[in-house]
């Protein structure tokens, strides 16, 4: 490619309505052309995207805008107005799921310095679901030692992450997901279950948690959150980083048990990473260092082509996920 | 009195089986002997009540615990078994709603110094109530100048003085109750309405605060609370002292706007007024000065006579309520 160059650039759009679970035939691949041009006096980068990420909260996104965004890594820079980003950095950031983006929120792009480790790592690991994960569990739940820490989704990227950190802390941890066996074996939680199976959530987590819980991390919603509310303790944290069961909902659940957020004290917090992006320095050398010490473990599904992308993300509602997914879209 | 005599004992009592709003027949007045006198070897306090607060939230502890509890206002101590407390103490604190008390969790006695104010005054405004509005609002919900402030049961003593700090502090301030005009006039609110005349909350809400709101003063739970989550403002702050709504509930109500807290970035916290017993001293030197000053406004409902309890806290419920209920037991 060379700047000024005309492309086609694809990318996955949603039909116009899209209820319920996603299905394939709910998005589209469309092709435009796009120049590979800054406008004139605009700050923007132009990218190439080599890989996207593939997330639960897309499905959100098209509801709520239209159009869902991923974590990306960019390949080296094409073009770029901004004095801060370089034709021929690597960077991650957030941008559509398409081929080529012109990016001109600039002030959430990271350029990335350590190449040491595999680059689709920053889609998930060490890029925006490293940072929900670290910043949400360390900032908004305030971990001590030895508390008991309940993780919903645990074994979506942030989940895995979230019962590793928690473990390094000293906790006791638990989460809740189908793949209960590699949740203990290979991510070291103490104990999991598999809440299909469970008829009734309040006493399977009376069951896991006896002496209650003073963490939850929140990727479920609903009837899940209503149950954990029996079951906090006195000025427990809930960090709410996701709903994922409210995502394929045309009306919202209730949930009933709020009332103990008062007689139980308790801290609910809606977290979003783009808010703890001072963190990420921090974040990085901790969790490099881990993972060459081999105290965190990282699992990555990366399917190949942005045609790919629609039942990579149904298969994500249909527990298909083993390991981060990632849309790989070109190596150079 | 003399320490060691034997008097009767006065108190309220639920009856075994309460639900639904509290009747008085729901309440009876039993009398029992007591022997004015610390058990051998025990730290507690031995005090006479002078008048005791009249709460909706001892409906709560009705169907939780049995009986409720009371802020109340202690005559000089009668006796002591502990070191910190002496005989003539005049002090403040949590008891039964009852004429004698043996306290004995002593780390929430606050001793009375200042006495240039009304003494029923630590019933309310000096005590719990003053220090959960001060630190519910200033802790909890971190608040801005200009920020826009919603205080939903505003007529209660907690909320009629988080509407003053909030004007003192620059907010704009809206409240619901059905005392509107009292609350605009008197108590200095840019704004209220009588929640009881509107059919949609949310609209109401919206057309109150058309940029929405930054920082709620959660006591009433429920529909009220699922309204506000649709009108919250990013990084909004909830601070939950009460909800009033479900206290009567057999059942509790669903709230279904909880996915608000995700996208809007929400902190919501359950408060509980002895976690912040550390910021008493403080409280108390800001708020006497603003009261001296004219700059907050008080207003007291005494009843005279423990006979006189239960209608007082019937009368909450029903709406009867201008100013603080205090329930005056003797004068000295």
């Amino acid at each position: 490619m060379v700047a000024g160059e005309e492309v086609a650039n694809r990318r996955v759009v949603p039909n116009e309505y899209i209820s319920g679970f996603p299905e394939e035939t709910d998005m589209e691949i469309v092709t435009s052309t796009m120049k590979l041009k800054v406008p004139e006096g605009s700050k923007a980068v132009l990218v190439k995207n080599l890989s996207l990420s593939c997330d639960a909260h897309m499905r959100a996104q098209m509801s709520l805008d239209g159009a869902p965004s991923a974590a990306s890594l960019f390949e080296p820079v094409l073009e770029s107005g901004h004095p801060n980003f370089k034709e021929g950095n690597l960077m991650w950031g957030v941008t559509g799921w398409e081929e080529y983006s012109l990016i001109s929120m600039t002030e959430y792009l990271m350029k990335i310095t350590n190449t040491d480790v595999p680059l689709t790592y920053y889609n998930g690991l060490l890029g925006m679901n490293g940072l929900t994960a670290y910043a949400a569990f360390f900032e908004v739940c305030s971990p001590k030692k030895g508390e008991y820490v309940y993780v919903s989704a645990a074994f979506g990227t942030v989940g895995q992450l979230v019962g590793q950190f928690a473990k390094l802390m000293g906790c006791y941890v638990a989460g809740s997901k189908e793949k209960v066996d590699l949740l203990k074996t290979k991510f070291g939680f103490d104990d999991a279950f598999n809440y299909k199976e469970e008829e009734d959530l309040a006493s399977t987590l009376k069951r896991y948690f006896p002496e209650g819980i003073d963490i939850y991390f929140e990727n479920v919603g609903g009837v899940m959150l209503d149950a954990v509310l029996l079951n906090m303790r006195l000025h427990g944290r809930i960090a709410v980083c996701g709903m994922i069961s409210q995502y394929n909902r045309a009306k919202l659940e209730g949930v009933n048990n709020l009332f103990y957020l008062l007689t139980k004290r308790i801290l609910m917090r809606g977290f979003f990473v783009l808010d703890y992006g001072h963190l990420y320095p921090q974040f990085l050398e901790t969790t490099i260092k881990h993972l060459t010490e081999g105290k965190i473990v990282y699992v990555e599904d990366v399917v190949e082509g942005l045609e790919k992308a629609p039942s990579a993300l149904v298969g994500i509602f249909q527990g298909h996920s083993v390991g981060r997914k990632v849309v790989l879209l070109a190596r150079d």
